[in-house]
């Protein structure tokens, strides 16, 4: 396997809602598409939203029940701590900027920003669907 | 916020296995890092592994209750389909090859790899501690 990854893809409960959010956050992407594949109680739909971040990446937000069709997979409750996102900002003052402009727009802040050991300043948001995102200021950079 | 995201951090139960099974996939690192920050009840310890992926991104695995203590958020059990990790290839073939790689791996397939309404052929598999890798090629590209 190539050392890539293209594409991360949250599960929503609600697209418009978490398209919202993050546009909120400073994202930006032309909206929900593939509307036109409908899918049934089988086959997901294809409505989408995509943010085209740098780098080649993308942040996809799916519906929970769709993407759990896509995968064949169970529909499993919303939870938080499998996984992070980590968001890397120039200053100490940056992180606490977008936590709060994250929590204005409606994300849980799970704890006061602060150094941790290995040399960083950080604090996670939950954002409106319990997704972990990590705003990181790296002391040593 | 930038539109960019630096690091993607799996919850994982344990960090040996799960650097062995993207090892076996085919990434690199370097190996487990962190360990003189042992952690204790409360604090997170900093055992983690990196893989340096192109252009910029890190995968990062971190011990589930480590991330949950870092986040300060409750540890929860492993699930499937919160989110997927999309990997592009450049055929078909390439597809069923790193499919079959992951299960040879211990990676679980969800279903046969197939084609999507909106242009791609994919299938999905589910790492060791869940978290689903969607592999896909763009009939389009």
């Amino acid at each position: 396997m190539e050392p890539r990854i293209h594409v991360i893809t949250l599960g929503v409960a609600d697209l418009e809602r978490a398209l919202a959010f993050y546009r909120e956050l400073g994202l930006e992407s032309p909206g929900v598409i593939g509307t036109q594949y409908t899918g049934d109680e089988a086959t997901p739909s294809g409505r989408a939203v995509m943010f085209q971040l740098r780098d080649g990446l993308t942040l996809a937000l799916y519906g929970r029940e769709d993407l759990a069709k896509d995968a064949n997979v169970p529909v499993s409750p919303p939870t938080t701590g499998h996984f992070s996102i980590g968001h890397l900002v120039g200053s100490r003052a940056d992180v606490d900027e977008v936590l709060r402009r994250a929590e204005a727009a409606g994300a849980t802040l799970t704890d006061e920003p602060h150094e941790r050991a290995w040399g960083i300043y950080s604090g996670y948001f939950r954002d409106l669907d319990g997704h972990l995102w990590e705003i990181i200021w790296n002391l040593r950079a």
